[in-house]
């Protein structure tokens, strides 16, 4: 398709990148030939490059510049680092063709392009370079804003989607809301897949709507789609191999946090206003606090579990992901039962338990004391763990491990006899996980099920009807293609704090308060039993409140602040 | 949010649109500050502008010049004039925040900004405006690229998508092949909509899939997703008022052509290989000839149209619509009986009737002739209606008609019961034209009928084993805000010639063989009877055969001979 023919060069030297032709493709509509051949040589080197992912070619063709700048639907990139790290993370760009080039003549040394590709595939897409000329290195590209061809639906976020998939059943507070959908809970007329092509195979479609479904859409709300999960919700990753990790919008090229994966993903990209979840370990409280965002683990039992998938369902609850507090105590309030919403006190107490906080990373830790001095009341500090019979075992380790042991046992009950029939359908971590809990001893799981009961008993002693406050994650989320070491590693700091609302059976509310320089992370409030309600409005408060201005300042970054303000809901 | 307090303006005069400050929005990772003064007024007056609708400040702020221009995900707007048609027509922009602004210096009298916006919905989107400076008229936007949010899925195109909607049964000759399902086919599992929210509602989940989706299925395919129709496919628009009109991606800003209007433009998008339709009086021709498509109607009561909502079943047929013709052939082989598949002859004589070619526009008519003669091989003219017993009657406007009080006899004898006791779920046009069927009498009907068998045994005389060539539609798509009258006079010309296929009950291929000015039209081939996979080899054939360059370069204009190369498939 090119050929190598010497063409005149007016622009300066071009030896740092070998100089091509421009393929043999029609200009239609086009104006490429009217800026200099050198331009026209790199803009077609640069095509081929990105074709055959030439990755030394195209960091040569970018400016070498922390002002050089990528920008696509998910965001700008800066800086040529960064670039280039999106770039090796890619894997390739989807084969295009150029149908037609407008190009502008900035001034001497500067032009912009844009161009609309065909891709192979048969979509349409549209990219702007802003070519700049310096006498060294030739035509390079300054800025670069590309839009890709329109999908049907992200099958990373979605499963199945509809316009809506499934109307309300009558009006209410949630009149004109949309919800994503967990691939854990029954929606009539369609199947469950739990993150497992093959289980949805074999799932039989559902006649009637989960219990936790039904009370959205008896509310007003509507049902956007099904959205992904990690595989039988057993991941606090989103990593799900089968369908991919979804975006995470509030931190570039990390992972989306999980098990309710697609529902936060759904909810931080404005898709739906609401996320349908579910928490054993973490599954709502680590992806909302992953992409700043509300979640509601609520009281263990308070939302029927009637039509979803169990994982462990001595820890599994229902709950909601939205971007503001308002959504999430709307659909709560819809889906509660009445008469078990405790109130707390006016003057509620926080409790703080340093050796839980310190569970996390050091920014994380920072961010957490920062936050709560800000907050200009006090919170008690006590240990969860006083009264230990044999104060010789680690906490909150011995916990956590108990806590494993269980979730581990119940979740081979759940599910081990379609794993065992079904040897190659769940795929990566999951499979091992469940591998492990294939192993799980009677006695084991008895022993681990005496420690919890003990624990929960102690521990409520020391909460008494207080509120404990923690960071929702012991990390801002890792990056998407971090080593499956480093993600295990994460999922054990976190589990050993997220247990302990599983371990007391207590609500837990992500608030997106927190933010470290790498990205958001969660305040998280663990709540009295059936209290749901009365902590969402006690977490709206205390992220309304006005923080001390000298406060913010002294710390130099408070853009969470602002953010949440922006997304203007 | 804004104030009028005056900066030192340093870069010329700004008179021509009144300046304001930035909003007191947080300027997250932004450098806006370091643009001149007079640069950063206009672009929160831009904003500003933008979030009001402000139509002559928006046009005040682009360069009024033939270069300005506008890209998309949907393509390039090249011009003032086309920009403010678009502005015009698109009812303003979604609310949005700008959350951060990159802004890189270019030369004294250029600037590039990029900036991120969250629109209150919560989305995300991005925007790199070229402003330059003349000493007249200070800062104006020279080329602007946006993209904007992602959406679940485009409600115009698709009622429902999965990741895949349904897997394949089987493996096969479509293996890894995709599906757009026009909304009247039984989807095992799924409701049929018919384009009508309410019927959708009142519809019973299919316990099948319909003939046509199984054997996609058994060869190999997936579906994708249930893609919109008109209403009960009762027009020929693709003007959904329900959902909306989908893009046309061939032709930007104009109808996609129905009743297979969600098939056609998500073939068109590259989202799926192959639409799955329905052609009554052009409902797979029309929009594949709008938009650059292959499109098959199939001989009347070849493909089984078990599991399909019907609307005239003496005319009711299937077929496919796809980008390339090897794809349409395989999902036609998939499909037609084996037993019945009838050879043309080597060398095919091809027939034209210059009434029934002269229906159409001007353009397409010289676009037609100029297609025929480069060929290079003779069509016999013939006069379809030749041997009429009334001569005085007008072809084809008399046949058009009968067709029209048939079609209509039969689509209420189809819907009428459910369209009475549901008065308001159907609207517009389509239940105008429903209004007027319930009026039909049983003399009517019969009358028709007897013209339209009459004619059908003329027209086989006068047709013999050949292959009538005509243009596949009267005009190019028609724009997207064009009036009612508009769209019912250009459905009423095109039907005046879509209707002889339909009548004959003979198949008819679209090939997008010819291009006007204007945009794409289908060549439509004619054939016999059960010669329906003959016809996709010829209609390849003819398409592949090399044109005569001196004939090419005579028109000025190929671009549609180039464009169906460039899609690469």
């Amino acid at each position: 398709m090119t050929t190598h023919e010497t063409m005149p060069g007016t622009q300066g030297p071009t030896e740092s990148v070998a100089a091509t032709d421009a393929p043999a493709l029609p200009q239609v509509g086009g104006n490429l030939t009217t800026a200099p051949p050198d331009l026209v040589k790199r803009f077609w080197k640069y095509e081929e490059a990105l074709m055959a992912d030439d990755l030394p070619t195209l960091d040569a063709l970018f400016i070498d510049d922390e002002t050089t700048l990528r920008a696509d639907g998910a965001g700008v990139l800066l800086g040529s680092d960064e670039i280039r790290r999106f770039r090796r993370g890619r894997g390739g760009a989807a084969q295009r063709h150029i149908a037609s080039v407008q190009a502008v003549p900035v001034s001497d040394t500067a032009w912009l392009t844009v161009g609309e590709s065909l891709t192979v595939a048969g979509g349409r897409g549209v990219q702007t370079q802003l070519w700049r000329h310096d006498p060294e290195q030739g035509w390079r590209i300054a800025t670069a804003h590309i839009t890709g061809p329109a999908v049907v639906l992200d099958r990373s976020i979605w499963r199945e989607a509809g316009a809506p998939l499934v109307a309300p059943t009558s009006s209410g507070p949630l009149d004109g809301m949309t919800v994503a959908v967990k691939d854990l809970f029954a929606v009539a007329g369609h199947r469950i897949g739990a993150g497992i092509p093959e289980y949805l195979e074999t799932a039989a479609v559902e006649p009637d709507h989960a219990t936790a479904v039904a009370h959205l859409l008896a509310n007003g709300a509507s049902v956007t789609g099904i959205a992904q999960t990690d595989q039988f919700a057993y991941s606090i990753a989103g990593r799900n191999a089968h369908y991919g990790t979804p975006p995470n919008p509030a931190r570039r090229g990390s992972i989306s946090g999980g098990s309710s994966s697609g529902p936060a993903s759904a909810v931080a990209l404005g898709q739906v206003d609401i996320g349908l979840a579910s928490d054993t370990g973490g599954s709502i409280r680590v992806p909302a606090s992953y992409q700043g965002l509300w979640g509601l683990r609520t009281t263990h039992g308070a939302v029927s579990k009637n039509g979803t998938l169990p994982l462990a369902p001595s820890f599994d609850t229902i709950g909601w992901i939205t971007r503001d507090a308002s959504t999430l105590r709307r659909a709560a309030a819809a889906s509660l039962p009445e008469n078990g919403r405790h109130t707390l006190p006016e003057t509620i107490e926080f409790v703080v338990d340093r050796t839980l906080v310190e569970q996390s990373d050091p920014d994380v830790v920072e961010a957490f004391d920062w936050y709560l001095t800000g907050l200009g009341r006090g919170a008690t500090e006590v240990s969860l763990d006083a009264g230990h019979p044999s104060p010789a075992q680690a906490f909150p380790a011995t916990y956590y491990e108990a806590f494993r042991v269980v979730q581990a046992a119940e979740a081979w009950a759940s599910h081990g006899t379609w794993i065992t029939e079904h040897p190659d359908a769940v795929i990566g971590d999951v499979a091992e996980r469940f591998a492990d809990a294939a192993l799980m001893s009677r006695a084991q799981h008895r022993e681990a099920r005496e420690i919890l009961d003990e624990a929960r008993a102690r521990w409520e002693h020391v909460l008494e009807g207080r509120v404990l406050l923690l960071p929702s994650v012991a990390s801002v989320a890792p990056e998407s293609d971090a080593p499956d070491e480093h993600i295990q590693a994460v999922r054990t700091a976190t589990l050993a704090m997220t247990c302990v609302a599983g371990i007391l059976g207590r609500p837990a509310l992500s608030v997106p308060a927190l933010e470290t320089k790498g990205g958001p992370v969660g305040l998280c409030l663990v709540g009295p039993q059936y209290a749901d309600l009365a902590l969402v409005d006690l977490g709206e408060n205390i992220a309304n409140r006005q923080m001390n201005q000298e406060h913010l300042a002294a710390r130099g970054f408070g853009a969470r602040e602002q953010r949440t303000t922006l997304t203007g809901v």
